[in-house]
This record gives structure tokens, C-alpha cells and sequence, in this order.
């Protein structure tokens, strides 16, 4: 089945201790959609300028994502630029944020997106997040939802609205603990499912990802790579990941939502692999799949059987 | 198998976001004795003062731990102090180390020690860490090594010469990366591995454990908890659980290492729900064994099968 995204497309420049890249092709629409059209039918609902470079619709088209909700007007399209930790490459200072034509963005769906089964709403304004909720159809399967800081503390009450109206959360660590007031991330987790959604995620770059689902926990661990350029739109892959892996199976049972989870954290670790998208764009399917085997080399370890203790000491 | 410890057996000042604890047994030598002690026979090395209470010493001994190496002194007992961070409980600043005994600390290994087949260096100058070793009898199974910032700014080369003894090699993410010179952990491990230890482990606290062993790798989630109380002891109690897994069952495969590394994150994670050792000291046997199968629960996920693919759209 196939997924609505709506999010940015822009230009980031983007320094990291691997280097500087100017005005290449981001923007979490791009990530999410680059990630999840692997596994299913993507279509963006976006805002581009008229510097946008037609060879960067190129790149979304030739992996068969559908840009007919892909808006061009006149000025200049989105442009981030951020720093990296040279110590920690985890810790980022946003150097510079130009909205451009996103700053008058109000997203229209066509038919076909409208009734979209399943929907990401990329970290954007929360009032275009309720815009857009407003106009897809009712019952869509899975409404998935990321936000920042940045609208926890400038629009607490919208974003709260959208919060209500979400099935799956992403936040990292500091968001969660923000939105909720909760320092301990069991806890936190358990305010913000009281705020709408069943399912939180909690994103923590290297340190891997927290689902949270019911009264269950599921942990994936970041796939531990050699060599990190750019953690730029790692979790926007990752949810392309996730939602693509869902949408395509339709398998929304805890096991599901667990490879679903496996899958997202692969595609982040491709994304991070580069500047911008070249590596999510270029690694093949049996890259892909090989390292999604590969997380259970990583991970699993022989579970105690039924009749099976644990080696206690004999007088213990 | 039995186990040698030598490490510091402690009185701890604690203040956390949950409270405050004055003067409650601590120390490395405490907190991996009563973890390790569930699995096999753990004899500890270590010097108190004439202020060390029976009722502490008693601790160790209901729980089976040889305390014949419990060498007492004139004068005060080691004493820590230290402060966790309200908003990040993982951050920790000592505000007060009095050696005292410790400072004139030489070891002596009496016969039934230097036999021991697993031997445990915790975090102490690395000049006694040597002065144990060359104690030991030749070619135990297996000797594994903590240590901290303080030793490798402070005495690098001697700190590198027990490094270059030792089979497994406990640290946190600060401390890979400046003994390593290597801010990529990856990277760190290899280049850690290059100098003599065949394991490597990076303890990451509420991000769980990095296991690099060979040429793989095997990440173990921290156990979600709602309520930390204090991170004190923690790696301390993972070491434990991880050395008495291993003594007591002598599988020294992949599996069992992996299986060693859960056990470890199982104890740790029942060192922080309380101050000092209360509860590593009072949990049973039985809930110990209900989290390790928790951590199945946690961690688990279906692997693709040899002939399953990844649930790619029909086109890519």
C-alpha cells in the first residue's frame, strides 16, 4: 500500500568532520521518501523553488516515488546548513535556516493522496501537519507523526493537537523528555502514549532505537559502522524504512513493527554513510538486505529454553 | 571455575536526582563480588580500614564470597563521592576521592588467588593491576581489565602494559576513544584490539553494551527501566555477571559470550533501582532470571530465512 509523506525537500550545507557539502539535495520529504519507495509506493507532498534542480526531481522519480505533489513557485527553496561535533558526531548547531518558499507552504492533497493508507508527517509546522490531517480521508491505517524542539516549545498547544491524532510518535531522546516532562525515557514514553499515540520511537543516533508498544519494549541497536560522514537525515530514512516496511506488508503485529524497526535502523546506517543522499540512492537491494541480516549477527544472542536456568552457583 | 577480584572495597557518598546516601558500602570489588557470586565462587583482594564495618563485611561472606583476601588496615576505609546529573542521570561529577589505606594498598596474592583461573583487574592503578598479574600463575583462562580517564591521562604506559596482558577489556565510550585516539568507536575497538585484549566492551549505560570480539560485533540493549535510583556500581555488576557466566559454565564460544554480555546488562540493571548494593544484594535469583528472559522479549526479532527476501516494491 502506498505511504504520503509530507516534509521538506531542500538544500542543506552541512559540515562534519568527514567535510562540507554545499547546497546538496536533503530535506527529510527526500530521506523518508528515497528510504521507503524501496519497499512501496511514496508519493511527497512538497514545496520547491524555482532554483530547484530538475536532475534532484530526477533522483526521486527514477526510484519511482510520485512527485505530482511536488510544488514549484517562485524564490528560492529550502535551505538548511548545519555543523557536527568534531568529539561527538552526534551532537549538531544549526548554522542557518532559510524557509524560503516552505514559509508560505500550505499543503493541497490531490484525490489520490487524500486517501493515502498510510501517512508521515515529516518535522514541519504542526499547523501544516493539521492541515494536512484535515484533508486526508477518514481512517487512513497508520498516521505516523516526528516533530523538534523547536515546535515543542513555539507551538506546545498544536503540536499537542497533531500528538492526539497519531498512531506512532518519533522523537529523539531530548524531545520526549521535553514533551513530556519526564527525564526517565520508560516514563516519558508512557506520558506521551496517554497523549494519543500507541506506539512511541525513540531515536538515538548511534546508540540505536527504542519502540515502545503496549506494555512492550523493543531495542535496536544502531549498526556500528567504521566510518561516519554525515548523520544528516538518518532518522527521516529511518522512518522511511519503518513505514515502507509496514505498508508493504501490512504485518502491523508486535513482529512486524519489530523488522519494521530493524529495517529503519538499516536505512538510517546507509544514509549516514554519505553526504546528502548519494549512498541511500545508490546502495543496492542486496546491500540492503545483507545488512538487515546482518542485525541479527548483531543482536541476537540464544535465548534461556523452557527448562533452561541460569548457571547458579550451587549453594546460592 | 572460580573468580579473583581486585578492586576497591568502599564506603560511597551518592547524591542522585533521587536522593542522597552518606558513607554506604561501595566499590568496585563490592559491587562485582555480589554480582558474580550468583554464578561461581568469587574471591576478593582488596584493603579496608579499621573503620569497615563487620556488617558489610558480613554482606560478602552470606553471599559465599571468599573474603580472606580482605586485608584491614589502620585508618580510614577508600572513600568516593560523587554526583549524578538531574537532568542526565548518565552524567556523573566526583566531588570527593580520599584514598586513604588505599593509598599504601600492595596486593598480596595468597596461594588459592594466584590459581584462579578468571581474574578481574577493576578500575585501580594500573601498577598494582600489574603487581597482581605478576602474581598470577601462568596462563589463567581468562584475565579481563577496567580502568578510567584517570590512568590513561595519568600513567598511559603502564596502563598499556596491563592492556597489552589482558584477554577482555571493559570501558566506557570516553575512555575507548582516549585510549584509542579514535573518536569512531568502530575504529576504536580495532585499534584497541591491536593492543592485546581479543574482547573489547564499550559500556554505554542506559545505551547498553558494544561486545567486539573477532570480527564481529554484538550489541546488547540496557534493560528499559522506569525507575533508576543510582548508576553507581553499574559496570561493576555488568562485569560480574559477565565473568560469572563465563567461569561458571566455562563456554567460552560466541554464544557464550553473548549470553555472558545479557547477564552482565541483567545484573547492571539491577545495581542502579537502588543506592549502594540494597538491591543487587536483595533481588533473587528468580527475578534475575525473569529479566534475562525479558531480554529476550527486548532484543528479539524473526530473522529473514535463508530463502525469505526483504518485501521490496515490484519495480526497484
Amino acid at each position: 500500500m502506498s505511504v504520503l509523506v509530507v516534509g521538506s525537500v531542500a538544500y542543506d550545507t552541512v559540515i562534519t568532520p568527514a567535510g562540507k557539502r554545499e547546497d546538496a539535495l536533503g530535506g527529510s520529504a527526500t530521506y523518508f521518501s528515497l528510504s521507503g519507495s524501496r519497499f512501496t509506493a511514496i508519493s511527497v507532498v512538497a514545496v520547491v523553488g524555482d532554483d530547484f534542480q530538475s536532475e534532484h526531481v530526477d533522483i526521486l522519480t527514477s526510484q519511482g516515488v510520485d512527485t505530482s505533489g511536488l510544488e514549484s513557485r517562485r524564490g528560492k527553496s529550502f535551505r538548511w546548513s548545519g555543523e557536527y561535533g568534531t568529539e561527538d558526531v552526534s551532537t549538531r548547531q544549526t548554522l542557518d535556516t532559510q524557509l524560503n518558499v516552505f514559509a508560505e507552504f500550505s499543503p493541497k492533497l490531490a484525490p489520490h493522496h487524500r486517501r493515502a493508507p498510510y501517512v508521515f508527517l515529516a518535522n514541519i509546522d504542526p499547523e501544516l501537519q493539521l492541515e494536512v490531517l484535515s484533508q486526508v480521508e477518514p481512517s487512513p491505517i497508520l498516521v505516523a507523526l516526528d516533530s523538534m524542539n523547536f515546535w515543542i516549545e513555539g507551538k506546545n498547544s498544536l503540536l499537542r493537537e497533531v500528538v492526539k491524532k497519531v498512531d506512532v510518535l518519533f522523537t529523539d531522546e531530548g524531545e520526549i523528555r521535553e514533551l513530556s516532562g519526564e527525564v526517565n525515557l520508560v516514563r516519558a514514553a508512557k506520558r506521551v502514549k496517554q497523549m494519543g499515540p500507541s506506539i512511541v520511537i525513540v531515536k538515538r543516533g548511534e546508540h540505536g532505537v527504542l519502540l515502545f508498544k503496549g506494555g512492550e519494549a523493543f531495542a535496536a541497536p544502531a549498526f556500528p559502522l567504521g566510518n561516519v560522514v554525515d548523520p544528516t537525515g538518518a532518522g527521516d530514512a529511518f522512518a522511511g524504512g519503518f513505514m515502507g516496511y509496514l505498508a508493504s506488508t501490512g504485518d502491523l503485529s508486535p513482529s512486524g513493527f519489530r523488522r519494521a524497526t530493524v529495517l529503519g535502523s538499516v536505512m538510517g546506517s546507509f544514509a549516514v554513510e554519505s553526504f546528502s543522499v548519494d549512498r541511500l540512492y545508490a546502495v543496492s537491494n542486496e546491500d540492503i538486505e545483507a545488512r538487515f541480516r546482518s542485525f541479527s549477527k548483531l543482536s541476537q544472542f540464544k535465548a534461556l529454553t523452557i527448562n533452561e536456568s541460569l548457571p547458579w552457583r550451587a549453594n546460592t
